[in-house]
Formats: structure tokens, C-alpha cells, sequence
């Protein structure tokens, strides 16, 4: 997220910490993900680009700043590797490779073929590799995790990959279901995206705090901010995917039309169009679902319109404001700063 | 697996504190996959009817009552609690849950419409759905071995599932290799299945021994007995999938053919069969993998010619003994007596 944040000065001293230790997250990430066998091998290499925003490991990174009470003169001091230790980064690691897992198993649910402006692993090698590439991550992040000495991270990480399976299928269930109500699809952001990025909050939070210190209330804070800015975040990648190009997303859009699923812009315009205009939006919906692409421009007028998007931002900030609002346990502080930009910054983001 | 064996008078005893056990490893993997979202329950219900022989889940508490040095006289005083304990039961689960998400994938890349004389979840819910099940499965399993006290568990779980993957990945990479040598084989077999059992086994071992016991000759012994094992329960596996019938095996079978993948039976035989008929074999082979099946019972009766189903059944007898032969630093007892009937019955099923 770093790239695509305008850091204030006071803030530059945070920032470098994590720029510090984002060069020991990514060592060890590449070092779980070596294979004896050269075509395994091969593939986690080209995945690897994969790797883009980074929002997870930052995450990890910063609650870990942020749960440090001393954090401020130990940033003065130049001490880094009392705030980003060897948990915070293995942490971190972990994190991404469970989100890159999910992204090749997506990749392969959503026939993509385009990811981070490259082809697709299953374009180039098919399902059943990407299935089992996608297994393989799973299983490594696992693996990396429990190389701690506490079975606590991985009883998160284990939690919250299961949350996120129950989103999934959540969303199967509900695809082409045309009369979604705002409550189920914040269920299913909340278990596919939040839990995910809530947990990386909270293992950053304990990294800091002990491993025995979940119930801590900077921990529960910390957890909390992260659920509500990875609702936030999804509903922010919803909007791409409906509004955006793939020359400014980076990866395919209109995957979620011609997937069935509806998202908030959509819930809220047939929620409030005319009975007529409902209609029509929803033929124009099946037909987007059936890959006839020709309707979509007349769609995303109708959804304009009702003021649908401006609706779906004002969801959005709402959730940013309730992670900052999380945020008054700790006290004002450079992280705590730079947990409220990065709240921000999701959803002013265009990719 | 205990159906299925003819247990002798003199282990009946062990055979009494498997059968207590059982109940709750059932019980344990039950409740881990009870969900608060219906149509994912649902789905659960369904797959807990892909636990078939339980191996895995009878050899972690068989292991962990051989690696009991008292279990003699523990059995005869029927303290069944001190010789299966709830590590050993969460173990059996998991070791089981793992196994299980494996079947769901691989009968969406098997694209197999038969499991446990049902159909397949794919059949029933489609591809996606089963991807995903398959990764609740995994991640299920990861949150149940991360709630024992310790993080070793978790940690032969993950190694174990991401060994799993490689040979998966190291299958497909050879997939239509013709000139697949004995060696290669058998580093798939070492992977894709071996790896799990053997973990099966020293999980089961360490749960007795205490979880930094890992470098205990005993649990070494029955990791390598289970690696071994593993390796000859998938060659019976790979002979079933060619020679057996669907009713017999119960799930769809003349997969390996279909996809490519040269077993055995196949690898010897090309090796041994003159050079003519090499070439009209390896016709036969690409007509199967185009899913032309009318040449298979010529293949067989092929296969048959060059002796190669015997020499498949010496090899996987070789593994079997090898098993055993680890099992010596065991004392002479009723847990290692079972643990070699298991040896021997992995190679005389037909289903």
C-alpha cells in the first residue's frame, strides 16, 4: 500500500521501519516457497508476481508499531528490530501467501486470465495445476506459521482461512440470486475478505503484545479495525470490478456480472429504480451473466442514475470510519496516524 | 481398515481400544465441520460419507498405542483414556480432514463422478463449490491440530500437506510421459500419499511420547514404517484404479489411463515388452487417455504377458516389508503385532 500513499512527514519515521523490515518478509516468503523440484519451483517463482498491493503483510507490520506503547521514541532511537521481529515478519509472509493462495483458486473459479497485467497461472498451465499450486500455498503458509513457538498464530490463520471458504460458498450460494439483500452481502465480505485482513491486524497486535495476549484490548481494537477496513477494502475492489478497466485494475473486471454475484452498487439500484427500470436491469444483468457485454454500458448509466455509487462510497466510508473509530484505545501516535491514512487510502484507491 | 481384517484372538485387546477411540475422532471431526450457514453444513453432511477405510485415523492411535511402552498391561486393565488420549483423537481427525479436502480435489481434477458408491460433490455442486469445500476442509483441519498446546503438530500437518502437493504437482508435470521411469514413480507415491500416512503414524507416536520427542527412535521408526506403508497402499491403489471394476472399488476407476498417468503396471510392462508390441501398447495407452476404452482389455491382456502385475504386487510387497522391518525397535507386542497385520492387509485389499 505504501506506493500509492502520500506520506506526511511526521509519519516518514513509521514508514521506514516497515521499510525496513518488508525486505526480511519477502525473504522469507521466497524461502518457504523454494522446491526441490525444478517444475514446482518454476511455478511459485511466476506467481510470485502475484504479489502486488501487499496490504496484509503492511498490516501486520504496522499493528505491530502501533501495539508497541514505546513505539515512538523506539522509532527516534532507530531500534526497527525491536518493533518488526522475526514473528511479525514470518506473520506477515504467512498472510500474503494465504491471500495468494485464495487469488489462484479465485483465478481458476472466475476463469481469469488476466492477474497484476500477466496471464493467469491457470491460462498457462490449467485448472488442475492451479488448484493444487493453490493447495500448496495453503499448505506452506501453514507449515511457515507453525514454525513459530506458539500455536496461537496458527489457530488464527487456520481460523480465519475457514472463514473465508464459508464467504466463498456463501457467495456460490447466493449467485444469480437477483434479490440479495445489503445484510448477506456484508456477511459474505465479512467472512471472504475481512476475516483475513482482521487476522493479519490482530497477529501483528499479539506478535507485539504475547501470544497469550488476544483478549488485550489493543489486540481486540486492532482485530476490530481490520474487519471493518476489509469490508471497506472489498466493497472499494466491488466497485472496481463493476466501474473499472482492466488497463487500471491490473486483473480482469466484470467478473462479478458475468459470475452472477451481486454487489452493493447493484443491490442498491434495484433497490430504488422504478418498477420498470428494475426490469430492464435485470435483463440487462442476465445478459451480462450469459458474457453479452453489450448491455453493461446502458447498466452502469441505469446504476448511475439512482446514485448508486455514491451510495456504495458512502458504505464504504462508513466502515472506514468505524476501523478508525477502533482505533481510540491506542493512544495518538505515528501508528496509530498511519493506520487512520491507510483506512483512507483504501478506498481512494483505483486499482 | 478393521472391517476388513481378520483380527487374531491375541489382539482383540488392541483392536477394543481402537474401537473406543473411534467414537470420538468422529465426534471431534464432526463438530470441527458443523457450520452456522445451512447450505455449507449441508455439504459437510454429505462428504462425511467419503470416510472410508479410516486409515489414517487408525494408524495414528495404533501408533500411539504401540509407541506406549506399558500398553500391554494398560490394555489388560482397560485404562483405554491413558493409551488414546484427546491429542491422539484431534490427530486422528485431522489426519483424516486433510485426506478427505485431497479427494474432494482430486475428483474435480479427476473429473470423477463416483465416490464411496455415491456421487461425487463435482457431479452434485459443480466444480467451484468443490474447490472451495476442499479448501474449508484443509483450513478446518489446520484450526483443529492448532488447538493442542503445542505448535509441532501443526507443524508435521503442514509439511506433510505441502510435500502432498509436490507429488500432485510433479504427477502433472509428467503426465503423458511414456518414458516415466520406476524412480520417478515412486517420488510421486513418496509424496502424494506416503507423506501423509507417515505423518499419520509419527503424530500418533509423538502424542504417546510427548510432542518434542520427534528424534525418538520410536517415532522415527513409525514415521519411516508409515512412509513405506504408504508407498505400497498406493501401488495397490494404482493396480485397483487398472484391473478393478467400479462396483468392486466403489469409485470411479481407469482414471490413471484417462489422465495420463503411467503407473506401475504400465511402467514395467513397457520396459519388458518387445519392441513391437511396446509400440502397439503405447497406441493403446493414447487411445485411453482420449477416453477410447475399447482397447484397455487388450492392454491387460498385455499387461498380463510381460508378468507385470506380479512384479507390481513383489514391489509393493518389498514396501510392505519394509514397513515391518522398521517396527523392530519396537518390543515384541500386541501394538506392533497390529501394526504388521495392517502392513500386510494394505496389499490384499480390492477396494
Amino acid at each position: 500500500m505504501q506506493g500509492v500513499l502520500d506520506i506526511p512527514t511526521e509519519l516518514q519515521g513509521v514508514q521506514g521501519v516497515i521499510a525496513d523490515a518488508f525486505p526480511r518478509v519477502i525473504e522469507i516468503f521466497e524461502h518457504q516457497l523454494v522446491s526441490d523440484l525444478p517444475p514446482v519451483d518454476e511455478m511459485c517463482r511466476y506467481i510470485e508476481r502475484y504479489r502486488g498491493k501487499m496490504l496484509r503483510p503492511t498490516l501486520v507490520l504496522l499493528c505491530g508499531i502501533a501495539a508497541n506503547e514505546h513505539h515512538s521514541s523506539l522509532i527516534e532511537s532507530e531500534q526497527h528490530e525491536q518493533l518488526c521481529t522475526h514473528a511479525h515478519s514470518v506473520c506477515g509472509a504467512v498472510c500474503e501467501m494465504v491471500h495468494m493462495a485464495t487469488l489462484v483458486h479465485d483465478d481458476v473459479l472466475d476463469e481469469a486470465e488476466i492477474r497484476r497485467r500477466g496471464q493467469t497461472l491457470n491460462m498457462l498451465h490449467g485448472n488442475e495445476t492451479s488448484v493444487i499450486l493453490g493447495d500448496y500455498l495453503i499448505a506452506s503458509a501453514y507449515e511457515l506459521c507453525s514454525s513459530l513457538d506458539s500455536p496461537v498464530p496458527s489457530r488464527i490463520v487456520g481460523n480465519a482461512s475457514a472463514v473465508m471458504c464459508t464467504g466463498e460458498l456463501l457467495q456460490l450460494h447466493h449467485r444469480d440470486n437477483h434479490s440479495l439483500d445489503e445484510a448477506t452481502y456484508l456477511e459474505i465480505l465479512e467472512r471472504k475478505t475481512a476475516a483475513l485482513i482482521g487476522a493479519a491486524c490482530e497477529l501483528g497486535a499479539i506478535c507485539t503484545l504475547g501470544f497469550d495476549q488476544r483478549e488485550h484490548p489493543v489486540a481486540q481494537a486492532l482485530l476490530s479495525y481490520g474487519r471493518a477496513l476489509g469490508v471497506a477494502f472489498q466493497i472499494q475492489d466491488d466497485v472496481l470490478d463493476l466501474m473499472g478497466s482492466e488497463a487500471q485494475v491490473g486483473k480482469s473486471v466484470g467478473k462479478d456480472l458475468e459470475k452472477g454475484k451481486l454487489t452493493y452498487p447493484l443491490i442498491h439500484h434495484l433497490a430504488h429504480a422504478s418498477e420498470q427500470q428494475t426490469l430492464r436491469s435485470l435483463d440487462l444483468i442476465r445478459c451480462a451473466a450469459d458474457r453479452d457485454r453489450t448491455g453493461v454500458p446502458q447498466l452502469i448509466d441505469a446504476i448511475r442514475a439512482t446514485d448508486s455509487i455514491e451510495a456504495t462510497q458512502s458504505l464504504a466510508s462508513s466502515f472506514v470510519e468505524r476501523a478508525k473509530h477502533e482505533l481510540r484505545v491506542l493512544p495518538d501516535s505515528p501508528g496509530r496516524a498511519m493506520l487512520e491514512l491507510i483506512a483512507d487510502a483504501v478506498i481512494s484507491r483505483s486499482y
